[in-house]
């Protein structure tokens, strides 16, 4: 038996399990949850995760893992090699860093903007189960943090290849997956973010990013 | 040379810190950032830590680990006993996924609730260098959450003694300080709550708890 994962295109949470499986080459089959129908909100797929979010990674014991927090640290000590999230403490502290701000300062950003102002997410202002109205104030402070990661993302990348360490590592694949999902609230880097381009094409080619 | 903590007493960010220290009975040296001056702010500590938040922790090398995420993600690789993240990949997956859970439902809300909402923080929604309006929806959405946070937890410590696996962890270090931190927006477990207070009083005895 493989690894299971309750997948959905292009949407940033279940592309973050599904490009770091590849990373690792570990095999798994996927479930199709219809985010676009609301399929995560139904009975059969509240049966299997309550939380009703995708990603969710079914272990061949039957364990059910149900956010990207347990997914990566669950692969990265089931299957340790390649590292994606560093080898030295100082390079796991660097990891650990990087991509807790590309989730906090980018996805979160793109998801207060993009979940607060679409009439299609209307009631549906955070994942999960419960339905919490619109702020279109927290829309407006999730463009101008967005900007700022964007910014913060250049700087750093100037004169580097990786973001936390010298190879890609997760915080890459996060920071990567939310600058390509920016595009969704008409955010893209600015022509003289020029380290931020370079990186991004660089990730682009892997063949993670296009599965 | 030891370790050099920037800290703040009983402040929930550098409280996680400093509790992992203790716990991992690593010596430290403290500097105390005073953030009800706003010192965190001002040209000297900005000098230090770019991103003007507390904690900090130096190494002995003069690398500057500035978030908890890195500062726990170095403290369990550089002293691994005792293990606070989990030993097993479905091990370390649960701490993960319940630290996050109390990082993102828990310390978050209250952030919410706090910071757009008290008097003293206004133009101060978010730490960092940034200033942000308040927002009161957000506020009040905090509030929401919190209540369905606390209620998790009394669920999910039904017969437990601990949240994530069958020994302290990081996840219980981190929504502990959580629940106690929701007293500076007037919220603590109510009566019923019975497991959830029984948890609390438990971690309270624990010396790191009131260092």
């Amino acid at each position: 038996m493989a690894l299971t994962l309750y997948d959905y295109g292009m949407a940033p949470s279940p592309r973050r399990a599904r490009m770091l499986l590849i990373e690792k080459a570990v095999p798994f089959d996927r479930v199709i949850v219809d985010l676009a129908a609301g399929e995560q909100l139904g009975e059969a797929y509240r049966a299997i995760n309550p939380a009703c979010t995708v990603p969710a990674l079914g272990l061949e014991d039957g364990t059910l893992l149900t956010d990207n927090a347990a997914i990566a640290a669950y692969l990265e000590a089931a299957y340790p090699t390649p590292a994606m999230m560093g080898v030295t403490p100082v390079e796991r502290a660097a990891v650990a860093s990087w991509a807790w701000a590309a989730e906090m300062e980018g996805l979160m950003a793109i998801a207060e903007a993009m979940r607060n102002s679409a009439p299609a997410m209307k009631g549906r202002a955070l994942p999960g189960p419960i339905d919490y109205p619109q702020i279109p104030a927290l829309a407006e402070r999730g463009m101008l943090r967005l900007a700022a990661f964007f910014a913060k993302l250049d700087k750093r990348l100037m004169g580097r290849d990786f973001l936390a360490i010298n190879e890609f590592s997760l915080a890459d694949l996060v920071a990567y997956i939310a600058v390509d999902f920016a595009r969704v609230v008409r955010v893209k880097p600015s022509p003289e973010q020029a380290n931020l381009i370079r990186w991004r094409d660089a990730i682009a080619l892997r063949p993670s990013a296009s599965a």
